[in-house]
């Protein structure tokens, strides 16, 4: 059994850290969140007073954090993780944040001999939860299959995407895809509905036809047509308009550094903001139906 | 077996003639490339001099004609096919057009007491010649049930729309989206090879991740990730640009007729245009990767 | 003095009347509505019963109508206008309709003998009421030199864009662009909000730079900048949301028909889709800023 | 007359410090390329060996450099202005670069008691020439007034924004809407030409009409409607492609940061970038006309 440190237990943080305990591990855990502190406490894990304490004698850091900046911050603060580790320590980021980002951190671990691995999940806290996240990893073969064992107990799929920073791509890209497959589905059944199509037959011919996609798989953004998504539960649950709109940006960003032309994903990220703006961002990202849809439909 | 009048014998109609005459049905032909009518000749069918001539005494009538304007002069001009059939022909027509144009000359064949479907099809030449096209059908379901047997000797997955127009709007809804999602396929992979990733890599995370989609499965745009794609034989071959063009200029004019807002729709129709107006009308449609790369990608 | 037919009394067409009565033209009027009528007489019209009886001894007919289905029906219906009028009748249709229905109603008037301008006009009911109206006109030079002395009672800049349509085609695009013009002029502004930039400054700044449009020299979207403008009496009056969505619809449907790309148009109209489906069709356009700003700003 | 260190001798920077010593001042100046120095020398000023020799008894320091890491670099380097300068001396940056760079740099100066102005400019290598720049000023009034009359010799409209980094965001604000103008203006016209118009006519029109605009005002991007434009001359001199594409990347950049939609400005941004990457670069920005115009037009 390894002796991790466990840095952030929110909505996705704190069922990953169950799993560890469950799985038998030893978590040492911190958050800003007092109450966050003693959920993971009530399953096994031991309280620290900081992040600096929480990871002194840790075999493995793992870090799910809001954004870039809290990463920065943790690894790489005067009081932060790598003042504080002793040698040999892998550390994995899960949070999602910018891959320059990953990458700055990845580095500066690296020239004080710390093997670090970014690992973004897929699979929301549904996923989370279940144990059946996808990892995307970037940074070494050696750490990666070092870390696995843990990986496997919070996920399901795990993949390779390359050296550091590359897990962060790999989901910024899939992420991005994702938001324009989802606003282009629903242009599709609403404009079907506005022909007099069943939505749910509609749905069933481009499912297996060349526009299949994940969407209309497990996650049809239309109400009633699946049961157990958020578009039959009013939009609530799953993942959120402002996640999908932080993951949207953070793709512009990446595009705008490397100076890529992403025409479609500019515009879903500019979708997806007058959705937000207009007062859903906490519903579920299907939600964006909504915005589309004819007011009579 | 039946007695069938096809008029339309293109790319796509010529093989699709060829395999019903395969089957051991009766057919009498007509196109306006002569040539095209001794194909169909030498593998069996009755040469017709005229469209009216070539559905006297048919049971079934199947057209598969390059747009909407043809299908209605086929059906509805004064020596047309309205004007020349028999009582208790089937009508069946292939072509992809306009939902509106189909729902019209449907109306007027069955004031005149005629049974249509409107059948356009994916799948392309390939499909075309294997006889693994996919119908999307509208109209009765007593129309679909007598057609069934030869729907299935040129297919394999056919669905049931709705009521008359509805396969055509099943075609150009599942169109539009199979555009979106071939665009935002290639701007996944352009950014993540702009940030170092193995386009392999990422097309297959992203395959069995939630940006998974058709051309991630079988059509993927990036050259050399799979074998017998258009995009790994220098974008020959497939589905063309300018085939696409056209199906999202249908999409667009529904959205225009309806009133539907399909702003990735609109803009993937722009795209398209672009590309054609470069030069690659007649390259494969997952050419679209070529626009928007970066020079030196 | 002119004897005129006018048909068509809205929220335009009424005021065009009343100042060509108050110029001492005498105006034999029709609308569906007798309400509208009824006004018009008590401005000096005589009222007719149909539009058949208000042509028939005409020198000139003026036409403001809501859509091109209308301008058919008024001018080639059975008993419409070139059934009714007399030789060396001129006809003018004031109406905003795509170019397409406007060269097919002119076609069919010059084939009968008759010359036909499109005229369609910009400046709203304001310049509808004070006599300021722009004209774009499509057809012959010597109709339009025959009709210009009344144009001139109702506006003050008279175009001339080419033959029969052009007027409608320079309409088309005028607005596209001034749609496209209205929601830049509107990104621009937010984003200088957001920075901490006066808007009152910034728009100054840009009115007099490379930015300069008319939506800054006369037509602010921001409230409280100018006065007299629809933005600072909260989006009343002016140049409702759903004309111009309309007017971006018939630039939509002209590109279609023409092969054109115009990705900005394109988007401009589903962006002002969007900001009429959330239910402000009947605001002035320049609420456009609204759909695009944060809420908190 | 002032003693001035000038930084930076590009295509702008020169013509800019030959039009302050042909007023009589005194200038000390650096550049890397040593050719650009020498002419400068040519026109009076004194060599520096480097920037901190430069700067050292100025009372002005005005840079105008490619972009935001240079000018950090000149300013906060280790052996930059900051470091070298004496008590009083005002510090211009006349470079575009981000606010939030600009505000950065401009918040070192203030913390070590200098008064510091962004002041990016418009009207290109023509205005920098002829001394009829326009100056976006962001920074206190004193430092402006102090300022005023080396920039009226240098430029000829003057606006003040507001306070640090705000002429960055005045210059990115109407850049960014310059940007959407010329595109919608090239959609307009083309729309125009494919449907029969007289594109001179048409411009005419537009630019007396609501849809007026400073391009179709001083530089139309049709080809012989107007004289002494880049697009009369091949779309030779002017304002480069890479330079808007430069300025709408810094708008979207910008809106990132602030979390504001710019559909327009993004959809532009990544319209340049595609006709950048199709080779046309060192263009100026109305060669954005020829991306977007079918091949026979």
């Amino acid at each position: 059994m390894a002796q991790i440190a466990f840095i952030g237990l929110g909505n996705m943080g704190l069922p990953m850290a169950q799993n560890l305990l469950a799985a038998g591990h030893q978590l040492s855990v911190f958050d800003l969140v007092p109450a966050a502190i003693e959920k993971a406490v009530s399953a096994g894990a031991q309280a620290a007073d900081s992040a600096a304490v929480a990871v002194k004698d840790a075999e493995f850091v793992i870090s799910m954090l809001p954004a870039g900046l809290h990463v920065e911050d943790l690894y790489l603060g005067s009081d932060g993780v790598l003042a504080s580790i002793q040698t040999g320590t892998q550390l994995v980021d899960c949070s999602t944040i910018a891959p320059e980002t990953a990458r700055r951190v990845s580095e500066a671990a690296e020239s004080q001999g710390f093997d670090m691995l970014d690992a973004p999940v897929s699979g929301g806290v549904g996923g989370a939860q279940a144990g059946t996240l996808t990892f995307m990893v970037g940074g070494s073969n050696s750490g990666l299959e070092h870390t696995r064992p843990l990986l496997e107990v919070m996920g399901k799929n795990i993949f390779h995407a390359g050296g550091s920073g590359t897990g962060q791509v790999a989901k910024c890209c899939n992420n991005m895809l994702l938001g324009i497959q989802m606003i282009g589905t629903s242009e599709a059944i609403n404009l079907g509905i506005a022909n007099g199509l069943d939505p749910a037959v509609l749905s069933e011919i481009m499912q297996q036809s060349s526009g299949g996609n994940w969407t209309l798989n497990v996650y049809n953004p239309h109400p009633g047509i699946m049961e157990n998504v958020p578009s039959t539960n009013d939009y609530q649950g799953g993942f959120g308009v402002d996640l999908m709109l932080k993951d949207l940006k953070l793709a512009a960003e990446s595009a705008l550094n490397n100076n890529v032309a992403t025409p479609l994903g500019s515009l879903a990220k500019n979708l997806y903001n007058l959705h937000s703006k207009s007062g859903s961002g906490k519903l579920d990202f299907s939600s964006i139906i909504q915005l589309l849809k004819s007011p009579g439909s």
